[in-house]
Order: structure tokens, then sequence, then C-alpha cells
């Protein structure tokens, strides 16, 4: 497994790729990777003759008070985790190397970028929106793997790539979960027990979103109340936003229908969570994968 | 040659040469073609396999108070005079192929899009980033050509193509002027003969500010001044801007190097015309290049 830590060795490392046609599979990343994240890189292998992983804690989609600095970082671990799914090479770039002296080019990704999520973060799609489009053009993959936890990220990226035309197919992947229900994310190494315990309020919440639209609830106001009063129940968790919308555009769906789904934010302590899911079971092309015991990770695991 | 109306057809035109690493050389265009395009074509096919080019006048790159709809268009003459320049395919797609229903994704420029001809002109490189970047993503060519008469833009596209790592190499040709000095432009067309007269006014101050630096003179101020005196002789014309710039970040240089560049916009008539000149006539590799009398296409050409 080749490990670039520049551009310049990075079009070494794939340059026989692009001439041979091998199709590529990258699945970007920002490391500290978990059970979600393996389940891109096996999917990746599935589809593609190659699979590649970018590993980069990207300072532009982070906000001045938000966590860059301290965002968990496992580089070895990770490499080993990449290693042994047979991963063909990483790519692991530097702040310099990505954003050289003189970088002043953003990808604005308009109304998408400024709703729900992007209103809480602002700026935090559009530095998605350029990392992402640089790692396409830097790698030139067929396709692109992208958890679905991250519902809005996913949307924003399948806009660009339709709207510049980037030849990339854009591939979102089912939500991988804790048997509590809990959405695997680096992010959860922030949790003390007692928030770890806190933090399945999500997942019951929007499991009381889903329960009230298949009860007959249509509205928007509807849905939401249902998954804020799960949230108000559980002492350590605060809600940021728990809204129903339209897994496209990310404009509230009212009325929802079978395609919309519910996205909440929610801060449990001091950390700030984001999930998702379909208001309708049936619309769900796979139902929330649930982990083996032995193969958590919400807590450094031992075996990777 | 190939005429693809839709970016579904250019795929399938273009296919082949992607499979088989077949150097393409890309002219982005708005049409109206004139000798300063011809060059960029022969240079392209000197340079590459095959040379393809697009004609689009590109709505997002035009202000509300601008001349969009009356932006000359002549796709027939355009055609033939790119079928005798053996040009082996052309992209003519309309604004909703490029622009369908949802689009809203935009490449922000940063300072450079703010500054001389972008302050003039808000929104305009932005809409030329975001058209130049969807043509590369529609094309992958190995080389693109732009006149350096647009100097700005050149810029701007350099700046997005290495800020996004386009796998693009960007190739400024020299601006091609009439025996009088005056720059080709389609907006050439605009000029009553008496204006037209006047508009080498242009050429002439970027002379005089190029004298003032030969005779020693290097502050923006002094070449400023001796540029803005001859075209203040001008009854026709007023002067927009002159700026004595750097070539790549369009930051005023004081003092001038021989690096740097005059930047003039001026209005003859109701026509806008921009054109520029290195300080230095050793800095600039290749002189103005002027036309024969015969190939003169200010006024429409019959030879085409």
């Amino acid at each position: 497994m080749w490990v670039s830590q520049s551009v310049a060795e990075l079009q070494g490392s794939l340059r026989s790729c692009w001439k041979s046609s091998t199709s590529i599979g990258l699945v970007p990343t920002m490391g500290a990777l978990h059970e979600g994240h393996r389940s891109l890189v096996r999917r990746a292998r599935n589809d593609n003759d190659v699979t590649i992983c970018s590993i980069f804690v990207n300072p532009t989609q982070f906000g001045p008070n938000e966590d860059f600095t301290r965002y968990p970082r496992a580089l070895e671990r990770d490499l080993a985790l990449l290693e042994a799914e047979s991963v063909a090479g990483v790519f692991v770039p530097t702040p310099v190397d990505m954003y050289p002296s003189g970088f002043d080019t953003r990808i604005d990704v308009g109304e998408l970028g400024r709703i729900i999520e992007g209103a809480r973060r602002p700026g935090h799609f559009s530095g998605v929106a350029t990392v992402v489009t640089k790692l396409f053009n830097l790698t030139r993959p067929s396709r692109a793997y992208f958890g679905q936890k991250d519902a809005q990220q996913l949307a924003v990226i399948r806009q660009i790539t339709r709207d510049l035309n980037i030849p990339v197919e854009v591939i979102g992947c089912p939500t991988v979960r804790e048997p509590d229900g809990l959405a695997l994310s680096s992010r959860n190494m922030y949790l003390s027990p007692s928030e770890r315990l806190a933090a399945t309020v999500l997942f019951r919440a929007l499991n009381a979103g889903r329960d009230a639209y298949r009860q007959g609830e249509r509205t928007n106001a509807q849905v939401r109340d249902a998954v804020t009063v799960v949230v108000q129940s559980e002492r350590l968790a605060v809600l940021d936003y728990a809204e129903v919308v339209d897994p496209d555009s990310f404009s509230s769906d009212d009325p929802c229908t079978d395609r919309s789904i519910i996205v909440i934010a929610a801060r449990v302590g001091t950390t700030r969570l984001i999930d998702n899911l379909t208001v309708s079971a049936e619309y769900e092309h796979q139902g929330p994968r649930t982990l083996h015991r032995q193969q958590r990770t919400g807590t450094l695991p031992s075996q990777l």
C-alpha cells in the first residue's frame, strides 16, 4: 500500500492507473476511521479495480469556534486498518500542500450551503465542496463513496458534481450504527460514558418521528414535534434542530412524503452530533446497519 | 467535423479520445470568431492530437446591464471558419443544457474577482470561472487556450486551475491586433467608423505608458498618468481605468517591474473595450502580432 504525503507523490502513484483506464474508487475521509469508513472502503473495493483513500482533516470546513484542533487524529491506526482492507494507496496531504500561499478559490454551493446544517456552520459546505473538488481532480476516480450519515454533505457533493459536470459517480452508503442505534462518528470519541448513553437519544428521536409518520402525521411540524419531545426527555442533550427535508434540496418537505428524511442535530454535553433517517422505513433501500459487538469502534477498538 | 449541441452528444463525441489517451486541445469561445480565435486554434492544433472548440455565449458572466442579448452571434460563419481550420469538433450547448433547473453552484475566485475589471463587473469572473470549470470537466482536455487580451480572465483561469488542481495546462496566447494596433475583439463590431478610428486610443495610450516606463518612470501613478493623458486627448473615448498590475494577482505594482502589465478599459461611444501591454517591451515573449490587411476581421470579412 503506497502512502503519498504530497500532491506530487500522489500524481506519481496514480499515473499508471490513469493511463491504463483502471477504475479507481475514492474514499475521502478525515481519518480517525471507524466501521462506517470501513463499509465505504469495502463497497469501493467491490465496485472498482483499485481503491484509494484520502485522510485529511480539512481546516476550511471548520468554523473558528469548532473542533479543528482537537478533532481526533490516529494516522498509524488508520493506515493499519486500510492496509488490512487491501486499499491500494492512501493520500495524506498537509494543509500547506492543499492550500499553498495565494490560494483564494472557493466553491459556493448556493442555497443548499446556507440552510439547516449550513445555517449553523457558515462556510462549512463551501469548505467541503472545495476540498472534495480538489480531491476529485487530484485522484480522478471513477466513483467516490460518502456516508449517508452526513446527508447534507452528500447532497452538496451530488450538487457540485452535477452542476460542475465532474466526471465522478457519487455513491452514498448506509449509515453504520452501534447496536443501540448511535450512528458511528469519529466525534463519538469525545463522549463521556454517561454522554455516550445519552447520545442514543438522536436515534430514538428519529424513530419517534418515523413512528409519527407511520401513524399518519404528514406535516413537518407534527413529525418535528414527535422528534423534539424525545430529545427534551434526555437531560444531557440539547436539540439544535430537527427538520423534515427533501434529501436533495434540503428544503423543508411539507407535507412529508416517503422520500423525506428527518435530519437532527443535538449537543450531548459539549459534543455536537448529527443524524438522519428516512420518514418511511420502506423507502430506506437498506435498513440501518448495526455492528456486532466485537466490531464496535465508538471507543478505540483493540483489534485495529 | 462533429458539432455537439448537448452534453450527452459531446460525451459520445469525445469518448474514444479519452479512452485512447489522445491529447485534446480546447479553445473555449463565445463565438463571433476572429483572427485572435484563429491563432488560438492554430496553436492548439500544433500542440495536440485533436483540437476542439466550444461556442457558448455564457449568460452568467454578463451583468444585468451588459450586452448579453446583443452580443454578436455568427454560428454558421464560425463553424465554417473552424471547419477550414481542421478542428475535430465543436461543442455548442444551449444555456439550459449548461444551467439546468436547480443549478446553484458558483466558483468564487476571491480577491482577483473583485478588483480592477472585477470591481466594474461584479460576478463576471465568477461566471467565467464556473463555465470554464464546466467546460474543462466536460471535455477533459490536456491543454486549453486563452487570449492574453483578456489578461485578468487568463489570471482567473490560471488561479482556479492551480487552486482546484484541475489537470489542464492553461496556455495564454499573444493578443492579435489590427495594423493600427486595435486589439481584436468580437465587440469591435459595435463600433461606428468614427469610433473605430478613435478606438486605437487604447493601444496608443498603452504605448505611452510603456514609453514612460522606458524613460525611467517607476511609480504606478506616473505610468498611469502617461496613459490617462492620451485617452483624454480622444474626444470619443472615456477612460474607465488604467492600472499597472502584477499579471498573476492583479494587485497594483508599485514600483513597477519588468513583469508588470498596464491594463486599460475605456468606453468608445457606447462600446466598452479593454486591452493590456507589458510595461517592458523586452518582457513580452512575443511582440504584438499584427494582421495583414486581407486578414482583418474587425468588420465581417468576406473570406470566411
